[in-house]
């Protein structure tokens, strides 16, 4: 499967990269993600807000309710019951991801493939791994397996690593739509997920979710490279009062201290 | 000293926050410190690119030659021949923090006080501790203890924690100066350097470097709270090939895997 997919991508090669507005080339992240899975689920960035800083990403509804995606302006939320609607735009986000989507890198995977071989042929063509980069997957999907968390009640919330037991999964069939997210570099990790993290939107709109398995084919993959993070921080108590791991480097403290 | 330290507070109080126009909000970020310690010495921005996103803070000069300070929209080069001079600006950084800065928050400490004392007092004082901070402290200084490394030479280049024996170092006594610099929040560590930053000027500029002490009296102590974090990534090889430490989360891992 995984020569299937180079050989089809050999052949179809990848464009050359074009320079873009800046707008395009920008990453846009509400909030850190280790206070997020922290427990931090309340959202406190309106959807109106977000769609300022983007028209495509990932990011998770108020109260932890399903799974949100952006595309082509609009936001979607796939619920825990499987449902998947728009969001008003007084809707809030608690961590959000977008970007004004423009690839600058595009090729065709006619062949069916899977999850893990697509991903692999992407991320050996990446210029630079240590670039954040937006990816955009269209066409055909035989199976896409996603889930949704269900909403939180109660302060105070959970650990998300503590109630994976939760997730409603998805088992989607045979449906066009597009593989929405990002893959991000390593030193992200902690404020963002680094490596990939994809949700999904079908084509009618009515099945979506955070994306644990799929294949496809007559997949169009297009990716822009974002050369700026930009990165907002929540100003509710929550935020503030949110005790984070401590991240101890010796060598970063012996430079800094000269000893 | 501490007790000194905080009645003066206490008697002068921190003013009130008050709005102020997006752009002394941002931090600006030129490259990632974990790069920048494991021998990514080589500057990669000119100083004047620099300068369109912030009048103060410090960096890094290119070849690790000493320690950059931004005051005013001037960018000095502290060598480790105690010289200080004004950077040109098609010269390179290969890692800088600056801000367009506009304090939110003044307070004065006439009485003499310690580096450590003192800089417990701004912490106490942060609204925010998870928020990010400038900081600029003037007034007169009976000693201020700095360093500045020496440029490096030949590739590949050591790591920072390496050559920490060939940093020099200055005792500089009964100046008029500023401190220039930020205090971070841990999530940033790694990125940047979580806590207190400082480097310092000589208020006839010839004298600075980071900052290791100092002690001082007649402070004019003002903040900047920022909320918002612009990192921009160096694009050339040298970074693209740069080895990140994996910053393992198995929380964030099964989150992520949904498992």
């Amino acid at each position: 499967m995984l020569t299937t997919a180079l050989v089809c991508v050999g052949l179809n090669g990848f464009s050359q990269q074009i320079s873009a507005p800046s707008r395009y080339d920008i990453l846009y992240n509400y909030g850190i993600i280790e206070a997020f899975i922290g427990g931090l689920y309340k959202g406190t960035l309106p959807i109106k807000d977000l769609k300022l800083k983007g028209d495509f990403g990932i990011g998770a509804p108020d109260m932890l309710d399903g799974e949100l995606t952006m595309l082509d302006g609009k936001a979607y939320q796939t619920k825990a019951t499987g449902e998947t609607v728009v969001l008003d735009n007084d809707y809030k986000t608690a961590f959000s991801t977008v970007t004004f989507f423009k690839a600058d890198t595009v090729f065709y995977v006619n062949n069916a493939t899977e999850q893990q071989n697509l991903l692999e042929v992407i991320k050996d063509g990446l210029r630079n791994i240590n670039a954040m980069y937006a990816i955009k997957i269209t066409g055909d999907f035989g199976h896409v397996k996603t889930r949704a968390f269900p909403p939180v009640k109660a302060e105070p919330f959970p650990l998300l690593s503590t109630i994976l037991d939760k997730q409603q999964f998805f088992d989607i069939q045979n449906t066009e739509g597009t593989l929405v997210g990002y893959h991000l570099p390593e030193y992200l990790n902690g404020i963002q997920i680094s490596g990939f993290h994809l949700h999904f939107l079908s084509a009618d709109t009515k099945q979506g979710g955070h994306v644990l398995d799929f294949n496809g084919h007559n997949l169009k993959v297009e990716i822009a490279e974002l050369k700026s993070l930009e990165l907002d921080i929540p100003t509710g108590h929550d935020f503030q009062n949110f005790k984070f791991k401590p991240k101890h480097s010796e060598a970063l403290e012996r430079v800094e201290q000269g000893k």
